[in-house]
């Protein structure tokens, strides 16, 4: 079978042997995998994100002088089980999963693998199951949407939203639009939540977050996103007086609604900017994913008592929810596809990626 | 009066004019005040600390070309009352108070400040609203610990506690100890919280480490903290079979208990071993001041969806539960002080407490 694989930091197409199910697994058809920022920064910093994935227990080592095919963004088609499976879902049958694989007693990743397949070559193997069939009728480019709008859905969930919020988005790309979306999904049950605020330079990103549920878009060329957060979130001040003063300062009355800002764009500096950006008592969510060294003064956070959550992937309820939103088409995740590509537009696919104003999100369809 | 001064870079004795109490405020005699470590800090990195100070809104700039009286932890008499104060404790009272200064219609600080003198001169000036009496009986010097104390009391509420943790407190001086010894306390509310385990390279420390309420100590010369933790930490494990696999992805069944690490050094390079050290999902509080820029990898964070919440004082509410802590005797507060100095000992107690083995806490009582 023809993949895109990632061999001595290009990308290239080759023939591999197919993949063949072992006990719990099932073999299937990939049949749209999107390209993934983290795909690109790994391509880019492949070496330190090989040195850093070996520093975690429990985490597979990834070997850079064998091949890898990436793609953890995935919609199948059932063609064949292994031994030890119950077969639930009929031969045919279109699923996504959570990108993990149990090899005999072991759970191993898919995408970021030297053994196990990800979704850019023809076939590969899922767990049985981690399984979830796709609702009837739904395209397998926007089912492929599930896993970064994931993403999205448990950096909100780790954010502890309570509703009080008055949440920034800092960075419009894929990450950062299912961020909005789920946060826009979140004001549904917390209607005081908001407005939703996002940034970023590229016009096109921010039509998309409107799109996908800000209620203000900024361009942070012109406009600082924290002096607009500011402006939207103080609360009514009273009106100093001796009182007032002791009264704040023992009540410790805040000036603002919560901060609760997310950095979606994962370059060094970043979190250091949202630091001096931010008010007292923030909350900053890292979805993006730095692979650099950063360099942060402890000083400002200490001084605004800020509070940093890093977050990573989702849990597979998660993942549920976050197909059953864009089946129930609570989300137009078909805005985030700007193009389609086969196995050999993969590499072309890579560099465009690097131009916001023409793509946001490249679906590879290997059977093209 | 005279006062051991920060003038250009030195700590030096010299007389100043006696402050005078203005509206709302009391003047008192200080009758004991605590050398902090932050002191020793500010004084080491001065300009990056005044640097840092005047980029927050709302803090008082420092101008270190300007002289500067230091102490924040301290235990006052009061002498004479301002105009527009209500008088309700006697001259002669024994209080403490935040180290704040209502000026006007502002709020100032004390102890980091051009123009609000702190605890390393005679007398100073405190706010009626916020003074608390010192219970009867209570030694200034130990009521003098209210505040250090405060900062543990503090950090350990901004930990969000839910009684399933085991805490490591890496790092015995003050900061650490007065943690331990909210821990303590939290954990006679939350009993199955713990055990407490702390580390620290001075035999001293570690022994007032368990003094305050650590359960276990460590020289991490010989022991690593974060295997000392895991060990103490993990859960019972089901035997591995696919079944439990599956069940453990899918439930995200955790193999620790929920860690909870605290910073108490200050210096760079703390955090990033703490990531480095971590288990997945820890909660690390850094309540260490570290007045340098920092190095870390975001990717170790993310990895590991690790929390940071970074600490800063105390509420006013959090500080009197501080100073009946130490009144009660609910903590040998007493072993911590290793020396008392006059104003004329300043300058060489911040010498002395480079070494852990010899001093923890050093008084000043500027009355000697």
């Amino acid at each position: 079978m023809r993949a895109a694989i990632f061999r001595n930091g290009d990308i290239v197409v080759d023939t591999l042997p197919a993949p063949k199910p072992a006990r719990g697994q099932v073999l299937v058809k990939t049949l749209a995998c999107g390209i993934c920022g983290t795909d690109l920064h790994a391509r880019q910093h492949a070496a330190k994100f090989a040195e850093l994935s070996s520093r975690i227990p429990g985490r597979e080592p990834v070997d850079l002088t064998r091949d890898i095919v990436f793609g953890h963004e995935y919609c199948c088609e059932i063609l064949d089980y292994g031994p030890g499976t119950d077969r639930t879902l009929k031969v045919g049958t279109q699923v996504c999963s959570v990108p993990r694989l149990l090899v005999g007693e072991t759970v191993g990743g898919i995408g970021y693998s030297n053994t196990n397949i990800g979704g850019y070559g023809e076939q590969m193997l899922l767990s049985e199951p981690l399984l979830i069939p796709v609702p009837n009728g739904l395209q397998p480019a926007l089912a492929a949407l599930t896993e970064p709008l994931a993403v999205g859905v448990h950096a909100v969930e780790k954010a502890r939203v309570n509703g009080d919020e008055v949440p920034l988005v800092i960075g419009c790309g894929p990450v950062g639009l299912a961020v909005i979306a789920a946060l826009k999904r979140k004001k549904a049950l917390l209607p005081q939540l908001g407005p939703i605020i996002a940034a970023d330079f590229s016009p096109k990103r921010r039509d998309l977050a409107v799109k996908m549920g800000a209620d203000i878009v900024i361009d942070p060329a012109g406009t600082s996103p924290y002096e607009t957060w500011g402006s939207l979130a103080r609360l009514p001040e009273d009106k100093p007086s001796g009182a007032s003063i002791v009264s704040r300062l023992i009540e410790a009355k805040p000036s603002f609604k919560q901060a609760l800002f997310f950095e979606c764009v994962g370059v060094p500096g970043m979190i250091q900017k949202m630091f001096e950006g931010a008010p007292r008592d923030a909350r900053v969510v890292v979805v993006g994913v730095c692979m650099e060294t950063d360099r942060q003064e402890p000083m400002l956070g200490i001084f605004k008592e800020l509070n940093l959550q890093y977050v990573l992937a989702y849990t597979p309820t998660e993942f549920a929810r976050a197909l059953h939103i864009i089946a129930e088409g609570q989300v137009d995740a078909g805005a985030l596809i700007t193009d389609k590509v086969g196995l050999d537009g993969v590499k072309g696919a890579f560099e465009a990626l690097a131009n916001p104003e023409q793509q946001t999100k490249i679906i590879v369809e290997p059977w093209r």
